[in-house]
């Protein structure tokens, strides 16, 4: 094979790394911690983004933009926010540059000092709540049911591509509502849209549940969250969703008058997701061989390769099989580098996790059949070529629930039920992935075993019964199991 | 009427920005030359952008992300680049907030200082040129056809929303090609796709042409543009493409190895269209009413008022409608607000720009009839129930082709031939628009006209012919004709 990788065994980091460069997706930038999104990675945001963005329509938002700075003085506004977010950023303290006096390029000028520095927005709650103050007088304005696609930067110190960039892709959605139940309501909907879209088009399996005190967003009063396991037993936090109670309301002084002309003040909600997904995608289904995608959201689904190279009668096989393709919305190409061998080719296609592939030989058009390899489990097998079309189509959707059943079955297998600390110690250090156990329900204790063992809780679950049970640190009584995990 | 907007005649400015605000398109921010962009001002956007998107990808062109961030070094490397973008601009230099010791909330931590500045970037030539230089090495890398959309800052000193602000949304191309002449044509096709996405979904007719050396991009060899003519018979540059040479591709040190194994400088363009597009469109088309909308771009194509308000023959009525108008792809809502009465919904929707409104009353529905009523003319008919989904379709093409034809007849008409510098003059000071005169084709004539009439040169236009004449001012000898106006 052309383009070697680290083998996911030896070095799951480097694999990774290897995978996001091989396959095209992402590169580091000459800025410390932000990320270039090349060509082929950013396609497969889109899909993902546009897929949301209709989620989103569909349950009856609206798209809105709002600065990128937010006034230094805003961010001291919610006294836990600031805590949460304030210190890490970009800050912007002039506006602008001139010529070096001593002819060194250009310098800060520094009679263009800002009086008030300006923040690059690491999450938008401040300036979109100072915003709402306008937008809200009266219950017939509410709810305010807002989303914005946007970059935010939070100046980390150790990044990893898609993963944790200083500079990354999200969308915030904000809202506003009359009442504590609606906002609430719509905090658990939009979990739920988060793992549906998780599950159905990433192929990503997630547990839904909220987080402790400890793990919550900074102002929340709530956090939901979906949760998947990465294919080295990590955890990685897909997507959250917050119920802020009347917090940003009260510091922004953002008030209503209801049906009865009493002023009262609003009740919110705020949830996101990144272009950390990304992330989650590839370390759900790749392998050594590269990328492999959920056909639903794969720029390219189906790649077709003349074998050994482009004839007349392989290229109108291949045209007519894209045309009936197409007209079922497949996306298709054909690769007709007349420099690469399908042996090349195969390798390419591979790395770039294209989920199917149709092999045209002349022999096979003799015998009137094509290969068709499938990326997930990559077997061959030789179709008729009448109704090739149709075969691939049921393929696809064959290859997005076996990625999907995939992934739950390792999740599945790498989900541990412990009762004592030795065995959760023992679990972590060896297999990994979720442990479902007792806790007592302190942040001290959460600490403790974090401390010890490097696992956090990821979420208390949603769909866990309760169980009368002790704690597996302190012994102290617990009412239902939460689950811990290493996280990224 | 519900929502008085200042007239058209009496104050332009303001009758602007009324529209802009009463329409719920935008508003400002409490960030100094920031604008918020409303839903309604971005769904509107949001239609330009994904009209925009497909003609690039129709045209073979990619998306892909670069950093927000620009080393403030970068800005120096293209001599004229610096000079004419590295000014007025945000200027990160800290990385870090701490807790006032004092107890004031947050200050900047002095010792996050940056070693080198950041700039937000105004435009991304210089990051991407840097990025360029590790994507690009053998002819087979070429060429390379790359878009992006995203965030922009210039620090702006007199704002206007979508005109004019600090921060906007736009696309910027940066394409790089192996030869000189495939580079022009690149710029040249931008030029056109801008064109007609224009005038054929804005409805906005617009005048191609190249800018004088003066009026060029910092760092390009040629710009191409597209001027339109707003309602006040001022000039808006839409869109500019530029034939950006081998300049950045030398600043950057980005040269590839040619099909004869030489090393070569690469060629490059760049290409940009903005948010400024969204005060084109209201600008172009709207009235002392409101915002008049091409149906193309329109939101919301289509309303339907009960009258005098919602009953169950009238919804069953306005259910049949709406069915019929979404199966052709039409987007309608149905206003059924009982607290607001008819005319007041009327003078709503005209604010907002829908171009049709259905009125269904019940003595209408006893006649097998429907009120039409077209934003663009106000135009009222009574319409057969039967089939009014099919008038409706053929309604909305109509109002795109009536919008664009009057638009077009009232540049004709405020474009105006002049030979002497008092007729020019004369034109500038009372009727406004285009003027096509002479020019002897220096910097120091074009300036002193500026200087005398505030009206610069739009562009030199790409259908004019080659005419023997002399400068409107200098009366030096002069090939052609060239574009002047008052803009934007």
């Amino acid at each position: 094979m052309a383009k070697q990788i680290t083998s996911r065994s030896e070095d799951y980091s480097q694999w990774y790394i290897d995978i996001v460069k091989k396959a095209g997706l992402a590169d580091n930038s000459a800025v410390r911690g932000c990320m270039v999104i090349k060509p082929y990675g950013f396609a497969i945001w889109e899909n993902m983004r546009d897929q949301i963005d209709r989620m989103f329509k569909e349950t009856g938002h609206v798209n809105a933009y709002f600065p990128i700075f937010i006034p230094k003085s805003f961010l001291s506004r919610e006294a836990q926010h600031v805590e949460g977010f304030a210190k890490e950023c970009a800050v912007v303290t002039h506006h602008r540059l001139m010529n070096d006096p001593n002819g060194g390029g250009v310098v800060v000028d520094p009679s263009a000092k800002l009086e008030e520095e300006l923040i690059v927005r690491p999450t938008s709650e401040t300036i979109i709540w100072h915003t709402y103050k306008d937008w809200i007088n009266s219950y017939r304005d509410l709810p305010l049911l807002i989303n914005q696609w946007a970059n935010v930067v939070r100046w980390e110190m150790r990044t990893r591509l898609f993963l944790r960039t200083a500079e990354f892709l999200w969308q915030e959605g904000h809202t506003a509502h009359a009442t504590k139940e609606e906002a609430v309501k719509e905090a658990e909907l939009m979990q739920k849209v988060y793992a549906d879209f998780a599950e159905q088009y990433m192929a990503m399996p997630v547990v839904r549940g909220t987080k402790t005190a400890n793990e919550r967003f900074a102002g929340a009063e709530e956090t939901y969250t979906i949760e998947a396991l990465m294919g080295d037993a990590k955890a990685l936090q897909a997507g959250t969703s917050h119920f802020l109670g009347q917090n940003f309301a009260k510091a922004f002084d953002v008030k209503y008058l209801n049906e009865n002309n009493v002023e009262e003040y609003v009740w919110a909600t705020s949830w996101g997701v990144s272009t950390r997904l990304v992330g989650g995608l590839i370390m759900t289904h790749s392998d050594d061989s590269g990328l492999v995608l959920p056909p639903k959201l794969a720029p390219i689904q189906v790649v077709i390769v003349p074998i050994p190279k482009p004839a007349p009668e392989i290229d109108e096989a291949a045209q007519e099989i894209m045309n009936a393709l197409r007209a079922k919305g497949i996306t298709v190409d054909y690769d007709t580098d007349p420099k690469k061998r399908p042996g090349f080719k195969f390798a390419e296609h591979e790395m770039k996790g294209i989920p199917v592939r149709i092999g045209i030989g002349k022999r096979d058009l003799e015998k009137g059949t094509v290969e068709v390899a499938r990326r997930d489990t990559k077997e061959k097998t030789f179709q008729p070529r009448e109704g090739v079309a149709e075969y691939i189509e049921g393929l696809l959707e064959e290859i997005q629930q076996n990625l999907f059943n995939r992934a739950l079955k390792f999740r599945e297998d790498h989900t541990t039920v412990v009762d004592s600390f030795d065995d959760f110690k023992e679990v972590v250090k060896s297999k990994g992935g979720f442990i479902s156990a007792h806790w007592d329900g302190t942040d001290e204790t959460e600490k403790r075993i974090k401390e010890l063992t490097k696992a956090t809780i990821r979420c208390i679950p949603q769909d866990v019964e309760e169980e009368e049970g002790v704690c597996v640190l302190t012994g102290k009584p617990s009412k239902r199991r939460v689950l811990f995990a290493k996280a990224y």
